[in-house]
């Protein structure tokens, strides 16, 4: 007689809406230490953020909430793409999010251009079974606007720039 | 010889650019906690939050990175007006931040309507002289949103406001 839905646990501590959001996630064989270095440190972040054959020229990051997210990105021929964006959280091993939707300093931004829609992403790092579990959300305000998104390889390119990061900072063990 | 810039210690910790932002500071007979408490319980919040005539009808209020801010305000005839906005930071007796451009659970928004402009409010609490120096920010990304935002008596509403809530946490006193 009853009818009612079967909610399945959540595997990811990021709130998402899989008709505005793009989903991300993996286990990985890095700490949250290590993950959240990889992605805090600039010096770092160049040398994995973008899959080849895209390169992260320049990174600046100020991983604390209103602080700057910024980055310069290229193509082997193509302009250079540059993001600037505000962190909204910033907890050491935990969690991590920013908007493209502010500038520094918590201000907002009006985006209307073409593909100029804002998202907010959000990461978080769970210790599991010696690696860490990663989940990565991607949000927006309307459909199409995930649709842009995805568009743009986010799967793949994440997966990417994973692979890169973990090379990276396996390597870096003592 | 030398020619130099003489810049004034800012008397706020808030970031704020005049030509886009709106800004209100003002020296408090209340402890950073009762305006904490003003601020953040919305059974508190509802008695003060709007200059009479108008009146704060609900309020919501989940103080914490990506919490909830919403109220329902309503003039003695007028419609009633919702904001349902985020809660960008949160630290109890010292700094409050929202924002309407998104919301909660950090999801961007498109505010694209008739007077309906993204804005950040800031508010910092700090003690001084056995009382507190408070201090209100607007941010906004064009300074055409900063004029429609002080055409709405932004000053003038937030100061008698604010005396409202002084009279309220006064009388709350054991």
């Amino acid at each position: 007689m009853g009818h009612f839905a079967v909610r399945e646990k959540p595997v990811c501590p990021l709130n998402h809406v899989p008709a505005l959001d793009l989903y991300f996630e993996r286990q990985v064989d890095l700490t949250p230490d290590e993950m959240w270095r990889a992605w805090t440190n600039p010096a770092l972040m160049v040398q994995w953020f973008t899959p080849a054959p895209l390169r992260t020229l320049e990174a600046e990051m100020d991983a604390r909430p209103g602080g700057r997210f910024r980055t310069m990105m290229a193509g082997p021929e193509g302009p250079t793409v540059e993001g600037d964006g505000c962190v909204l959280a910033a907890e050491p091993g935990a969690r991590f999010a920013w908007t493209n939707a502010m500038r520094p300093g918590f201000r907002p931004l009006v985006l209307n251009g073409e593909g100029d829609f804002p998202f907010v992403a959000e990461l978080s790092f769970e210790s599991r079974d010696g690696g860490t579990h990663y989940c990565a959300v991607a949000r927006h305000a309307t459909p199409e606007d995930r649709e842009r998104h995805g568009a743009m390889n986010f799967e793949e390119g994440w997966g990417a720039a994973l692979a890169q990061m973990v090379t990276l900072m396996q390597g870096l063990r003592g």
